[in-house]
């Protein structure tokens, strides 16, 4: 497989679960079915658009990728009757799961796209964070709650930002692209599942 | 009247609806002139300016129609004493008209725009949808308030869809440009007006 | 000091500015330290960014001059634990005061950066007033606060666009560009410092 065709597999599989985190948060906000489909779309496609309005990269994944859009739609469709049929509760910890796993292919994947333009390993990296970090803010956003991102105290954003640092280090080593891309996104995976599963904290501070 | 000269005073048309819509959520909000200026400004232009970041296609329409920012300007603050000195109710039954008919004017205009820049039919329609829905859903943002869009169980987003469709089908019909864009307009205008009208709605489903 | 140096000077002072407004503002909503950290970067970098992107300017001021990036992230992770040391109270007015200075600096400045674009007057003072209250009304969004920029009925965004048109008219007097964007944002600051200790207040209207 070559690097293009695995990045774009790999884009895809966190288009999709960020899509379902969205469905998951909309339909418990009791959506209707059209503003499931569009906060869904919103969560996937978000943050990789800002992306590439900031990197002035064209077409966008969406636009080139367009089987994605239609598989996105239908998905979005399905998934509300899937889980009535199979009385899955749709609680807040359900969320999570697809959402660690866009988090993490989004900032390695990001961060990889944007040092491949020419941008500096920081910047690189925040634009990691922002592909990352951006379609959950506007998920957040848009069903009026405060991001989660920004106040649930546990490790998110931090860990696309350390999984991105493991990106760019892994690109002077001469290791596969399609390699460190992989690895950071494992990375970043593992580390928000294992803290959403054992409550991990940031440090608390009060000085109110 | 050339197609072009046609577009324009379409989109201005669809412009001074959703100012309009703008004034009238700021005002029940009780925000100050300021604040009611910028709202109308932000529900009027927002969706088209994402529309031409996301196409790359400059000069926007407000920068290159300067006339009609300043129209608006005017607009917005001259219209609550308008609304004042007639004893006009500001309800959010009013503010659905004028949201009407920017809906069905953005949404086939947008739909025409992307296709003439050569997107996909399936880009084109999103791009309509976008440019509809989205100075709409900053209006609720501003304000605080769940996007109506997405979270009130009448047809919205889906008759812009549904019109951008038409558009797109007339288009390979060899019908004048102007003719696609305004039936496609008039056709989400007149299906909004009667699903506000008798409360049309969407298939609910819950399954918390 | 060259024109550049100069504006680059007061940009930065404008990004420290808004930065400590979106630090005091996160954490009197108890932000995890990420989320501050966000919060300020995003107040900072997002009107100037938004700002780039209408008028199509890259690179990013944040992209070209790196140095601030990782300044901010230093001082948005510092400066709740030197407030707690000198047992400083966030309260709401101590936001108000770093809020002034980025809303004049950027208001200034914005309307200099895009008249130097050759965008007419009205835009470039319609720029310079998203460059000033953009990041503030996304802080506000994020915090899921009502924006105090178009409901506190206090002079906000009016300030940034009176300043503006100043900087328009000084432009046309062949006076030293930096003095008239300091003299643009010196104005805005002094007038809304003016506005904050003395409780200035938008004429109230009210039709509901």
């Amino acid at each position: 497989m070559s690097l293009e065709t695995f990045l774009i597999t790999l884009e895809a599989f966190g288009v999709v679960a960020f899509a379902l985190s969205g469905v998951i948060e909309a339909a418990r906000k009791h959506f209707d079915l059209v503003g499931v489909v569009m906060v869904a779309a919103i969560t996937a496609f978000g943050g990789g658009t800002l992306r590439d309005v900031l990197l002035d990269r064209r077409p966008f994944f969406w636009v080139e990728q367009e089987f994605w859009v239609w598989a996105l739609i239908a998905v979005a469709f399905a998934l509300p009757f899937f889980f009535r049929a199979r009385h899955l509760k749709l609680t807040e910890k359900a969320m999570l799961i697809p959402d660690a796993f866009g988090l993490g292919i989004f900032a390695a994947g990001g961060t990889h796209i944007a040092l491949s333009t020419g941008a500096s390993p920081l910047i690189s990296v925040i634009m990691g964070v922002i592909t990352a970090v951006i379609g959950g803010v506007l998920r957040d956003v848009l069903v009026n709650e405060v991001p989660r991102a920004f106040h649930d105290h546990q490790p998110y954003a931090v860990l696309a930002f350390t999984g991105g640092w493991v990106v760019v280090l892994l690109s002077y080593l001469g290791t596969p692209k399609s390699f460190d891309v992989l690895a950071g996104a494992v990375l970043i995976i593992v580390l928000r599942l294992l803290a959403v599963r054992f409550g991990w904290e940031l440090r608390r501070w009060n000085f109110l």
